[in-house]
């Protein structure tokens, strides 16, 4: 990188002035979903959504939200995902049934449209408030129905043989208990756990890579200070999150 | 328990029947929710079910079954869950609105319905299939929407503390995936990561004990001989169940 188009030596400020339009270049056209898990735009979710937009618009990436509770989005698995006659109309079995749909165009509208969005997508950022331990139900709902097998994995095509490999994914998510309580030691136990499902059991599962998740702790029970610099935070880290490897979700300490 | 009534010594006979006896008061009148989360009644979650309630209900105890997908349950956590105005209606707070409504009786209907069920139980039973490690949304919302601060837990009153104490849960579900890939070195890990949030994070912190989790690996891709004797299994379990001791389903291996 240090050396010019005929091999001619650059200047520092060259350089630099190369590296970023590089860097510039590499996130213009990168599609971005983000799906979307709160209720309120004015709540703290809603304010970290505002930013990743504004942030990753302004860098040239092309940003898709999918506002699960706006569009009233269904979180139940049933029948309906289903358009026209069933596989098996005896007894039905979701897992079967949205497979052979997917395989004949038979899917419902909102899971096409979702399908499409993820398959579009460079980038997937789920953003929502830690409810139990877990997702939001309106959001498990879209890891339900969209990520459908033949769509995002099939018979042996799992974890880093996955079909959405080339993609990344990055959970960003607030909590109500601090640091601590998610610490080693803390009652809620280690905050890895709570990531496992979510970054191994699905993200990976489906071969789709893990960028390190961003976690707001307990930001309903912080000074509005600190509030302002957890937004600052995560303006700062989009700033240069194209240059993020991602993360190995599943390591070692999970399999002992 | 082997004097008799006056201290007069009884014949083995008379000590079984006794025991017997003993055992069926104890289950006579115990009230069990079986919060049950399938589309099928043919599939093997509906067939576990119907030896539930069968089972318990032979024994003698008083059996509800909130089947979520039947009664076409909401899992979305929405404003329409509070009945009449909202303490803040400048800026949605799902928990807050619903701890707020809870308090003043405010809360819909089919919540309210919920609460009395879970209040009244002692046994709480979660039957479902596993959905991406996790609880299918349709029950994820459940938790969500029903098990609200002021009814399930408050201010400090979490953990050992909770306001469900005196009852107990089990979760009884399905995998995909087999024994081994849940297992220690499997590559979905050990099934403890998936317990861990439902278990530790959802019912300890409620104040709620926990058996023994009844989990059947893989009952679609297993012989129909070995299908049966998950079946009979279950059977078998429900009818020593109520002399079961509740595990310590937060152990010191989760906080290393």
């Amino acid at each position: 990188m240090c050396a010019g188009p005929r091999g001619a030596v650059l200047r520092p400020y060259q350089i630099l002035r190369r590296e970023a339009l590089q860097c510039s270049r590499t996130m213009a056209g990168k599609k971005v979903l983000i799906v979307y898990a709160h209720q309120e735009p004015k709540s703290f979710n809603g304010s970290l959504l505002k930013i990743a937009v504004e942030e990753l618009t302004k860098q040239g990436c092309s940003v898709t939200v999918s506002d699960l509770y706006a569009m009233q989005f269904e979180p139940r698995a049933t029948r309906n995902d289903i358009v026209g006659r069933l596989h098996n109309s005896e007894a039905f079995n979701y897992g079967v049934e949205t497979w052979e749909a997917y395989k004949r165009g038979g899917l419902s509208k909102d899971l096409v449209e979702e399908q499409k969005k993820v398959q579009e997508a460079d980038l997937l950022i789920f953003q929502f408030p830690l409810f139990w331990f877990s997702m939001p139900a309106i959001l498990k709902g879209w890891m339900d129905r969209v990520l459908v097998q033949g769509f995002a994995y099939d018979l042996s095509k799992c974890y880093d043989g996955g079909l959405l490999q080339d993609k990344l994914s990055l959970f960003s998510f607030t909590t109500g208990g601090t640091k601590e309580m998610y610490s080693n030691g803390g009652i809620g136990g280690d905050i890895r756990y709570v990531l496992w499902p979510m970054q191994h059991g699905i993200m990976h599962f489906c071969g789709v890579k893990v960028l390190e998740p961003h976690i707001c702790y307990a930001p309903e029970n912080v000074s509005e200070e600190k509030r302002k610099e957890m937004l600052t935070g995560w303006t700062q880290r989009l700033k240069t999150l194209w240059k993020e490897e991602p993360i190995n979700c599943s390591p070692e300490w999970y399999f002992k």
